[in-house]
């Protein structure tokens, strides 16, 4: 039997989502909560694996099991046995066919920006600070390009392994916060540190600190000139889609 | 010269306001900053020593100085050095005579209580989670005998050491929130737990777990009647008053 997970977590206190001996991430609570369950390991397989610092509204997990419990009961004991920066959303059996990483067609990710002048410490690792002002019209600007389907090597992290780095943007679009920005950003799949690397230039345009040329920067296929990365504690998985 | 700050902490990853050997606390952190600046030790004195996990919209703090700084500077510099669970938010010169926790008159502090049916990992040491329903008017009459000057024994920790038991109270609310309640509230001084204690009756009364008969208990002068005490990560001080 193959259970599907609906999960959200606070990314703050968690070395992100895989498994690392030692540290404390996402596979580690939930597969510990399994173990306790089953008395034996379980493997779970998320739809992303997002880095540490990263939160996520929406993400999912499957695993296979040979219990014989209602999804009903999954909810409420795995959230019983779990910390409560993660929470179980909800259960769902599915077919031993279906993968949450291989039949997701796309995600949505939120980044959450601040301007107040000084630090709030109630975002603290939930939001990023960026005392500046920023030009709305000038970001929208600079984001509208990235709209359709482009070779992503400019926005991408040099550690990428992965050769086609053709991507399909389909939104990317502000909306405002009592205190700031967030950003918000669909697209086909995302490259290592895509979305954090186009926040950084994005806002980088809103505060005058740069002219905004995204079709040539697309064009020229170079991470060199994009050299930042907004930090993890912004970036939030906010949906997936499956086929 | 002295000077005074006006601070807001969120208490999540400090082990309390006081220093203590080998642990985060915001006297530890604010210490380690002036001696920065100084080169030598510099000792603070809070208007309230809050306990592990408790957060501080409104703090103040001060200390004694040769360093020739002005006040902006001060909170420039300090801000710069802080980690950014804590911020500074005002510095004043203030005289030598005047002492943050002897010349406080009063406090407000702010209890946050979210009753959605399951945990919210963005609220995850900052607010705390109650899953049954509250009735408001229920805690509202309970709430309602605590308002002027009682003996509070039976609502302070039994490790107070403190002689004098009798405290002002001037207001005790309930705001409501979009997932919950605020309990808000102020007098003229607090024991050892006693706003967690207070609430914790308070909750269950409004859960239908116990009558609310306040007014008996605080003439009991027993704290064994209110075994409980609320955990830490909903407290925030709110407002700290002086003569």
């Amino acid at each position: 039997m193959r259970i599907l997970l609906k999960l959200s977590y606070n990314g703050k206190d968690f070395h992100g989502f895989q498994y690392q001996h030692n540290y404390r991430t996402v596979q580690g609570v939930i597969e510990k909560a399994l173990k306790k369950m089953h008395k034996t390991s379980v493997r779970i397989h998320p739809s992303s694996r997002t880095d540490r610092g990263v939160h996520a509204l929406e993400q999912y997990c499957h695993f296979d099991t040979e219990l014989n419990i209602e999804p009903d009961q999954w909810h409420y004991i795995l959230n019983r046995l779990l910390p409560d920066d993660i929470s179980v959303r909800e259960v769902k059996e599915i077919s031993t066919d279906f993968h949450s990483r291989f039949h997701s067609k796309g995600k949505t990710y939120r980044y959450s920006i601040y301007t107040s002048e000084s630090v709030n410490p109630f975002h603290f690792g939930l939001k990023t600070h960026y005392p500046d002002r920023l030009d709305k019209e000038k970001m929208q600007a600079a984001m509208a390009p990235f709209i359709g389907t482009h070779d992503f090597t400019s926005f991408s992290s040099a550690k990428a392994e992965i050769k086609n780095k053709v991507r399909t943007i389909s939104e990317f679009r502000i909306e405002e916060t009592p205190d700031g920005f967030d950003f918000v950003i669909t697209g086909s799949g995302f490259l290592y540190n895509m979305v954090r690397i186009m926040v950084a230039y994005v806002v980088q345009v809103g505060a005058g600190k740069r002219e905004a040329a995204t079709e040539e920067i697309i064009s020229r296929k170079d991470r060199t000139i994009v050299p930042r990365t907004a930090p993890a504690e912004g970036l939030y998985l906010e949906k997936v889609y499956f086929e």
